[in-house]
């Protein structure tokens, strides 16, 4: 079976290379995986766009028990009522395993412009930020619009807050500003940093997001994100020649580590129980919104997907496994703990796919692996196409499947539509009517089919030697 | 001149009628008015968007004073500032006239959900509302989905919080929830209402706007909105047969009336001076955000429409007349009073022009008219095609130019793509940097050749009779 599988495969290949008419195309004929799995990956794609379980599933995690943060009570009553469902389910092997993360808290927190004119801006304090002193920061604001731009007025920055008002391009580059504004702030003597919102749009709705760890040579001062429009503005005044003066008030604080735990539930697999597809997302968040595309929605993707498999008397060869991460925000503690946990078992992981890049339509799957398990996984996408996307990406992975990635578990990510995931990332804009029941289902129904066929395959997907680029 | 503009017109509605070939159409002549002034037109439309002269000047005042409620210092300090700046342009007859207008100020507010769970929710006070009563009102919530719903559910109102949960449709139709939600639930016994917010899209930011005067039958209870997020969750809460309360704390009061001002500033015309093309917008906005596409940049594109034609040596034969109009947002005071002070000279005002629809890619006019003087406008329109929009359409006015279309004086309105107006309307999130600056520049050319040939036809728009439908 396996080597006709292979077979199969190579056949295809060759299919593949056959000079094509340039008047009529033949259609591609249906490749081995597609002739095996077709049917099954139609009957789990109608059964999962049949309804809205798993919206209303998604909806009732994030209505319930609203944001999480590492260290809250919400995150921890949500993840005692996924594992109570999970149970109810009937789904296997349904636990918890500790994991002790960073516990950073807000507390209050104020940004108001006193000079040219008064105005309370909304703000968010960064994750990991200390607070400002007692009474708050009182200073004159300096813009700069890059690092470079800060070093060029580096002699101007002493006393000052420093706002990095740099127009979002795209995420990594952007989010340097978040990462080290601080450090870069402090070694030439602001007092304070504001950043200006790492995103593309704003309806006056600050991000948040983590901070690097604070560089030890210089001081440690507070950050925090304003909103695009009033950066904009402060950098306008001060072009106009107008004085700035900010008073920030901070009260943040990082308190000892706490517990939290990762939660997750399997299909068991009917030959090799032993052989382990991981796939989910993470269900900490930051502390404003509701964290339901970040990530909610990619943890209960996962869980639904096995939720729908096991409803669909759907069992693998192999074992799959929904995990819902803890600490993926600011520590990124569950995917080590998950690692550590589970390192005997790591050789027999066959795959691992993380879903945290949003909840909107369905674009295919990305992948770090070898080439001959590229080859295999190209073939696994097609059965994706009534989905509208039949596309494996190469390049693929996650923050909380990193981990075990760096232990040679073949790595991939579920690619959805990214136009407007910025807009809402790390804000009080992340609710799940940002989510189309529609696209969710299939988000499901995509994951579910990726995850039985790589379960199901007669051969392992190959691992090890020099990942394709 | 008259005649024989008179008859080109008739000449070009007969070479409209003649038949075309059905191959090649032949292109359109030009039209009279075209061929008097698409050169002027044209080098309008190249002055205005030669730079961003508009766009700045609109960020130095929305920067500069924030949000203008009526009866607000900074509305008032803005108007100063609009007037001194008029006058160091050098325009004509820039001057204030008194308005008294009502003043309703917010005051602290705060809407708690305390069941099912703790979530302070983001909230504004509609405009006009009462306060509660002090320490607030805590009450269950019942969710109604329209007027019918609460009907069907009347039984239930007595003592609690009624929220019009109705997603937005338009806003003609959706913003009757606003307007009298209040009433509708008092009649029914509730002690205070919450609306959804009346907008297609939230990023979390609700909007105020003004309620229609309580009802003198019932009792004046407290309204406000939230936001399109959390109604949807309230009512998905309802939905799963949770029981919701909801403490309400509001301070709205409405004070005095206060001094306003209408602001004016002129082109004064070369050889009849006492007709008049007026055109504007409102100067006020509500409280949040500040106001720059409501309505902050209707009244700047009538403004440097005519500081651009002084400044391009371009006098028509009437004048223009650019009005910043107070206190439209919860009063139409400033309408009304432009029309008790300006009664004598309405019988010639040949057209008023309001933009306050936003600021977005210009799209042509509306009209409200005879036919006859629509027909001409129909050809002025043309001059426009430059800016992609060359269309008069039947219907145009504005609330600021109501009471003087009232009087008879033929009214247009200034109409720009509309489909993100209602996501920034009346929030925090009307800010000048939803304005494009080229867009804003075409805006300011397309009233400025609007205004300019309207008050040089060598024959007046004729007005009365029946308008056309």
């Amino acid at each position: 079976m396996n080597k006709r599988l292979m077979q199969l495969v190579l056949g295809l290949v060759l299919i593949g290379a056959a000079p094509l008419s340039a008047q009529k195309p033949k259609p591609t004929p249906p490749n081995p995986i597609q002739k095996e799995y077709q049917a099954i990956a139609d009957r789990i794609v109608a059964a999962a766009t049949a309804d809205s379980a798993a919206w209303n599933k998604l909806a009732e995690l994030t209505d319930g028990f609203g944001n999480r943060l590492s260290g809250s009570d919400a995150l921890e009553r949500a993840i005692d009522w996924i594992l109570a469902r999970m149970k109810s389910e009937g789904l296997a092997n349904a636990h918890t395993e500790p994991v002790m993360v960073p516990k950073w808290v807000r507390g209050h927190e104020k940004a108001e412009l006193l000079q040219p004119r008064y105005l309370n801006m909304p703000m968010l304090g960064l994750g990991g930020s200390v607070a400002t002193p007692k009474g708050g920061i009182e200073a004159e604001v300096l813009v700069v619009s890059s690092f470079d731009d800060l070093k060029a007025h580096a002699a101007e920055a002493k006393g000052k807050i420093v706002l990095f008002d740099v127009p979002f391009t795209n995420y990594g580059q952007t989010v340097a500003y978040r990462g080290i504004g601080a450090n870069e702030s402090s070694r030439v003597g602001a007092v304070a940093t504001l950043i200006r919102t790492v995103g593309p749009f704003s309806m006056r709705n600050p991000h948040t997001g983590a901070m690097a760890p604070y560089d030890t040579t210089v001081k440690a001062i507070p950050a925090a994100a304003i909103t695009l429009e009033d950066a904009a503005m402060l950098h306008r005044m001060q072009n106009r020649g107008q004085k700035i003066v900010v008073r920030l008030e901070m009260e943040a604080q990082t308190l000892p580590d706490a517990p939290s735990r990762n939660v997750m539930a399997e299909l068991v697999g009917r030959e090799k129980p032993d052989e382990i597809v991981v796939f989910g997302g993470h269900i900490d968040s930051w502390d404003v919104g509701t964290g339901a595309m970040d990530d909610g929605g990619g943890m209960v993707i996962a869980w639904e997907a096995i939720r729908l498999l096991k409803q669909l008397g759907l069992t693998p060869r192999r074992t799959i496994r929904a995990v819902g991460w803890t600490n993926e925000e600011n520590g990124g503690r569950g995917g080590q703990a998950y690692r550590d946990a589970h390192r005997a078992e790591l050789p027999k992981h066959i795959a691992a796919i993380e879903s945290d890049g949003g909840t909107f339509k369905f674009r295919g799957f990305g992948f770090t692996g070898n080439d001959s398990a590229y080859t295999v996984l190209r073939q696994i996408g097609k059965l994706l196409k009534p989905l509208g996307a039949d596309t494996v990406f190469v390049g693929g992975g996650g923050s909380d499947i990193g981990p075990i990635m760096g232990e040679g578990v073949p790595g991939m990510s579920h690619n959805v539509d990214g136009t407007r995931y910025f807009w809402y990332h790390h804000s009080e804009a992340d609710n799940i009517d940002k989510i189309d029941p529609r696209e969710f289902a299939e988000n499901v129904a995509a994951m579910a089919v990726m995850a039985y066929v790589l379960a199901d395959l007669p051969v392992a997907l190959p691992r090890g030697g020099k990942p394709v680029r």
